[in-house]
């Protein structure tokens, strides 16, 4: 059980509070998905269909690839556990601080040399080409979040494409996990998949869990021109780890306006130059966000029991104290609609000035 | 892709059928099941409980277990890979013909000697005491699935008991999948639940799948005293891996009126007896199925291309001949409702008689 207090949204233990915990879209699901769900109810007698044949046709015509190049997971964080036990590395890169189940997901697979590359708050922990070193002839592997989580950077493209080739030129399987790409202002310009043709050591890791909002769903999809990869990821994997309702509400989210991502990116534009503005004014520093959440510090002397004095005002937010990288005093909001970013500013100001 | 062909259940690819291929129970999900999954819609935009706190508490009272020896999948599919993971066997022991997951999960977790002990139409396909020959002190894994699949057969307890001590003796990892059990006449009276205090080697999988009709939300179960053994599986796996409306369809389910049970249990016994005593009219061979399914065979001469002169008609039957053990000619199908089993004898008089 030790690995189930990392994670943020525990809203099972905390009901009734405005969860700041998690990363995800604040205008919720799509109507669509929701009455997919519903709809679900009349078929969970039906297994799951194993080709995901409807998922697969819609996602494959969305970002043009051939079916056998696209797979999908019981959310995003099944496909990490599989590419990890499909490619088995011996050495692996993580930036740090970064998502706690990379880490998990590397040991499971056996991997026992898990270099973490730290990034310093000196460049407001920012990814830079120092990165490059690591990624060496005896690497096997490297994950990337693109943008990173918990601070909302996102990468510098012309890193990004050095970090490409230098894991093509050392043979290194590179996992970029885009899961809140979609959120960002910059839409998906900057997604690797333009790279992914050339580079079959590429895995796109993607999920409609943000996006869409449906976290409790569990639906995500990878990416990769590698399909002795996909191949192995399946056989790792019972053929019916997509659940009825996850695949209707997948095709339903495939189907939804795209206005939708639209708006949602312009509130998480405004809502996010609102926060990062007042955190600012109470003297916290902030990460650069660019996504659809925000790091920021609480100064020592201040910090002790935070999160505890918030979750009493009915506010849930994020401890990153223990992210590797990070310590006592780092915490992460999502970007939520303004009556509750308001809500979270006031108490803060009440709770820190 | 070449997995996804060796199942039942494909009502994708052949939709407007009377389908007689997967084994539910013919009942449907209960009312509350139902009414859950469409309930859920109103909250996958959380993340799931990664603790299954509920579920956890009211399994755990129903059982009459502790908490820390039961663990929750996707699916009892995806414990069936987990278990194999954790347990590492070198040599593993199947009972064929069996479920063909078993054995893909087997490879998936590096196990290179498969020993498939092999019951034979002679015997009626039953399990006997031979099998405790290949239970030597080289084995390190038995999976067995009681009632067995695709026969609808028993096992003898005493030979159970046998089993359960060669296995203790000789230190093989046992997993029994106990999936169909509660709708057998008997009952839940034939579980190895009451060896596994004394015999920690033990690892019990069940599933709300078949017993409520819910395959497609995918939730199974194990339960086993050996705490370890469920530390090593839950770290192989993201916490996330039993979504909201699982979650929240498996704590109906286990608030369901135990009446729905014994309920069902009358309804296949009848229906079993009636599609017994045609088949046999037929003239077809039958497994002595005591279990929501029955194993026939079709003479040669009859049974080229039976499964499909079936669909023709509207029936989708489940072709046995992939098994390891069987071969052309043996199909299973589901008891389903009167209806339902008046269709397919009618059916199958018209083409074989």
């Amino acid at each position: 059980m030790t690995d189930m207090h990392i994670h943020g949204g525990d809203v099972y233990r905390h009901p009734d509070v405005v969860d700041f915990s998690v990363n995800l879209n604040p205008l919720g699901p799509p109507p669509g998905v929701t009455e997919a769900v519903r709809e679900s109810a009349a078929f969970i007698a039906r297994y799951p269909d194993a080709r995901k044949e409807e998922l697969t046709r819609l996602l494959a015509a969305r970002e043009n690839v051939p079916a056998e190049e696209l797979i999908f997971g019981n959310g995003a964080a099944e496909l990490i556990f599989l590419w990890a036990e499909a490619v088995r590395p011996h050495r692996a890169v993580l930036a740090a601080p970064c998502f706690a189940e990379y880490a998990r997901a590397l040991r499971a697979a056996g991997c026992d040399d898990i270099v973490m590359h730290m990034r310093g708050i000196e460049n407001g922990f920012r990814l830079t080409e120092k990165i490059l070193d690591k990624l060496t002839e005896d690497t096997d592997a490297l994950i990337l979040c693109n943008p990173e989580n918990p601070t909302g950077l996102l990468a510098d493209p012309g890193l990004m494409e050095d970090i490409i080739r230098r894991c093509a030129a050392n043979g290194i399987s590179l996992m970029v996990d885009e899961c809140f790409l979609a959120l960002c202002d910059v839409g998906e310009d900057r997604s690797v998949r333009k790279y992914m043709e050339t580079n079959h050591n590429i895995f796109l890791l993607n999920a409609f869990t943000k996006t869409c909002a449906m976290a409790g769903l569990r639906l995500g999809y990878g990416m990769t021109c590698d399909r002795a990869l996909l191949e192995r990821m399946q056989s790792l994997c019972q053929p019916w780890n997509v659940s009825i309702p996850a695949q209707m509400a997948g095709v339903a989210a495939l189907r939804t306006d795209p206005s939708y991502l639209t708006r949602s990116r312009q509130v998480i534009g405004k809502e996010r130059a609102y926060l990062l503005g007042e955190l600012n004014r109470i003297g916290l520093w902030t990460s650069e966000a660019m996504a659809n959440y925000i790091l920021f510090r609480v100064p020592e002397g201040k910090n002790g029991g935070f999160e505890g004095r918030l979750l009493r005002e009915g506010i849930l937010i994020r401890d990153c104290s223990n992210y590797t990288g990070l310590g006592p005093g780092y915490f992460r909001v999502a970007v939520r609609l303004h009556e509750d970013n308001v809500k979270l500013i006031s108490t803060l100001r009440r709770l820190l000035i």
